[in-house]
């Protein structure tokens, strides 16, 4: 047991002090380490295992989708960000820079990459010449680093992971079926595969990405009520194709500037995933992403052990051969109660528990980690019983959390009852905003609450602005965000 | 066509410019484009995607052998550095340095890695209490920077990607079977998989990493005679520990330092395998890397397209089902010949051509990329077919990169004997070393031609050092190296 988890005795629950529980919970699973480095973590095995499978399955995505990956330099030099003005002032005051390499001081500061908009968009102003170039779909899977003043692990760290998409199309119609092609990626793999229901929309101006002609995202509620923006597509116009020169010839033998794209997400849905369906207990992560699906845990008295244990091995082997990611503890230093504990705060989705009368009677008993259900299950049908509640519980988890997030999302006409509410609870808030800034920054001010999208979907259509009361241009959803 | 390829009008031949030729293939194949950055190169799509096979097939070999993945930060503070004085000396004069982020000056300068070891000891320092946390198997895949005077794509290049595993051990015994294991992952893998016949042995005590005790390499013979070092894997004894304080009770409840270990391989491996592989009509890639590893391309009168390509696509659709990594060009802009020329150029290993009279005797026929064999095959067995050629293909250009290196490979006993050959064409040497710095550093003056290694089986013993002519301590192979 390593120092840092002796050292969390248990975990905060959640009612208590939910940020409390959230730093109890990913330190005692060993998710992540805080490092010597100011708001930097180390994603360890456990947690880097989960980005892993995230990976996978979006790099699966992406690649259906006719996209394939590359890799540009880490470092910009700083005469790129003065190329696209409204990217410059959003991202200056996040970058770190590299002064002095080699021994000497250097000539032009270079910044550590923030994103890869300018970098990309120089190359890409290389690459392409004609309509037949055309589409550019190519995504990185990079670090990134902002200076953020306050971090919180996978959350809002200084450095973290994420893939960034960046296409370049030959019109705006195109540009804007990626934009939402992606979009929709991201929807379906936050809910089919994260069991995380998310809001669909588009971000207010002051909101959106900088640079970007208009950003959409989908926003996710964390069992505290906050919103975390899990992934976001930006529609990015002609602005980085004017700014770094990204011209084609059309088909009518004409230069053009290019229109592009960009499309990201990021380490943060570890976090989300984590807050989302996590308890008092520590994780509960969905079995599509969790490291370990099932653990298998001989029980009963100690001289039952010699002939559990063997059996118990072939039913991992079997289950493991099936593709199911098992584990088999059968380590004789600790009690299965310990274990049992020990495997539900590490969010394992399936508990197998396995006794000298369930190997008389043929059968295991599988224990879901979210409602709790024991089912006793033949021996002979294993895998398939083991893959049947797998898929259970990710059902379990998606319900769960689609209803915890439709019972904390209201629909209201006033900043007054707006205030009411995000003073008493914490969730978000549906409501109809003029299009001012004016208004939407009374909202933040007096309510805590940020614009998270104006929804596809929205439950109801306002009609008047919950500040002003003039007519309400858009149904937005507001909420405290991470 | 991009601006870049079109830039590129012909391939120098290697034997009028073996450099040349390098910059020449993998800029007209589009694998890399240079950056603005200086020393930094982007991996483009067909670049990146070798690496992606590589870490593909890499990953599982370290998973199979009991490491898990992990990330750790980017930056590290300078105090780190110089807590391992070999290591501080090492790479001090490589390192870039941020002092300023967010608008502020630092008050520590922060290094952008290396190399991990530093860091990844402090947090092992926490992690590890315990001979029951040991042994630490992990690895990371990561970029890395080092501020290098001459670069040169893939080969040596400001920033890269590799990966770096670090293990922690209870003693010695188990740390050195661990660096040894790896080094074997690694030839087999450079032999099996890249098609790169390598060179295992240990480095001399110059040429060794710092900070380590004891660095073992595989080295591989590139087609102008030089050496590429293709993989490392170092017995760092305790000396991170100590500088880390990485300590663990024992089975006596004693206090002991870890062994450890580190071992990595980067995107030079790229480099390597396209000069071991290329030839004058651009790149041969091993078909296990290959992007893709087999084209079909239709012939014949345009009259009989609507026919053939049908049919070609059938044939695509049944390849790319079996798993084989295809692509059919049945662009009607290019013809047959442009197209095979293209193809051989991208180093793509089969090239299968497929017209109407092929149609009509129900085959299709096979070009290997490297021995240019003809081979017409049944349709009904294509699947069969090219998944035996592409063993075939890897077979070829493993045994053709084998008569090379032995064939460039000289024995020799005197220093004038060495410069000689240095000076006439380029090989490898082997020759005695009686083990000092100065006989060492001598070759390296005089022949151009630094240690390599000290192979664990070397073709012959020889018993007297080339340059003083005492006792040889060991047998060494020196080589001109990139």
């Amino acid at each position: 047991m390593s120092k840092e988890k002796q050292f969390v005795k248990e975990i905060t629950p959640q009612g208590e002090d939910f940020s409390r529980w959230y730093i109890d919970a990913i330190s005692k699973a060993e998710l992540m380490s805080y490092s010597p480095v100011r708001g930097c973590v180390v994603l360890r095995p456990d947690g880097y295992e989960i980005w892993e499978n995230i990976q996978r399955e979006l790099d699966r995505k992406f690649k259906e989708t006719g996209h394939r990956n590359a890799y540009f330099p880490l470092f910009i030099p700083e005469s790129f960000f003065q190329k696209e003005k409204e990217h410059v002032e959003g991202f200056n005051p996040e970058l770190p820079w590299v002064t002095e390499a080699g021994g000497e001081k250097l000539e032009e500061r270079l910044a550590i990459r923030p994103t890869s908009e300018t970098m990309i968009g120089h190359m890409y102003s290389n690459w392409i010449n004609s309509y037949r170039d055309l589409p550019v779909l190519i995504n990185q899977w990079a670090n990134v680093v902002r200076w953020e003043k306050r971090t919180l692990p996978f959350l809002r760290t200084t450095e973290f992971l994420w893939q960034e998409g960046h296409t370049a199309h030959e019109d705006e119609a195109d540009a804007r079926k990626e934009t939402m092609q992606m979009l929709e990626v991201y929807r379906d793999f936050a809910e089919n595969f994260l069991a995380i229901p998310v809001i669909m929309g588009q971000k207010t101006p002051s909101e959106k990405f900088a640079g970007a002609v208009d950003t959409y995202s989908i926003e996710a509620m964390m069992k505290d009520g906050k919103a975390v923006q899990a992934g976001t597509s930006h529609y990015l116009g002609t602005n980085f194709a004017q700014a770094f020169d990204i011209k084609y010839l059309d088909r009518d033998n004409t230069q053009q500037f290019v229109h592009t794209t960009s499309w990201g997400v990021s380490t943060r849905l570890i976090g989300a995933l984590i807050m989302v369906h996590g308890d008092d207990r520590g994780l509960a992560l969905p079995p599509k992403v969790a490291p370990t699906q099932a653990v298998v845990i001989p029980i009963g008295p100690s001289k039952t052990r010699d002939q559990v244990v063997p059996r118990a091995e072939e039913m991992f082997y079997e289950l493991k051969r099936a593709g199911i990611r098992v584990k088999l503890d059968d380590s004789p230093d600790q009690s299965p109660g310990w274990k049992f504990n020990e495997y539900e705060m590490r969010g394992v989705p399936i508990r197998i528990e396995f006794g000298p009368r369930d190997m008389e009677n043929g059968q295991a008993v599988l224990v879901s980690r979210v409602t709790g259900e024991k089912r006793p299950v033949k021996l002979d049908d294993i895998v398939q019983e083991v893959s049947k509640m797998l898929d259970e519980v990710h059902d379990a988890m998606y319900n769960n959390a689609k209803t915890f997030m439709e019972s904390n999302f209201k629909a209201f006409d006033t900043l007054d009852e707006v205030k009411a509410f995000m003073g008493a609870q914490r969730g978000f808030v549906l409501a109809g905003w003029c299009g001012s800034d004016v208004c939407e920054r009374q909202v933040k001010e007096e309510a805590g609450a940020t614009s998270r999208n104006i929804p596809f979907e929205p439950a109801e259509h306002k009609t008047k602005c919950l500040v002003c009361g003039e007519k309400a241009k858009h149904t937005v959803v507001f909420g405290k965000s991470y």
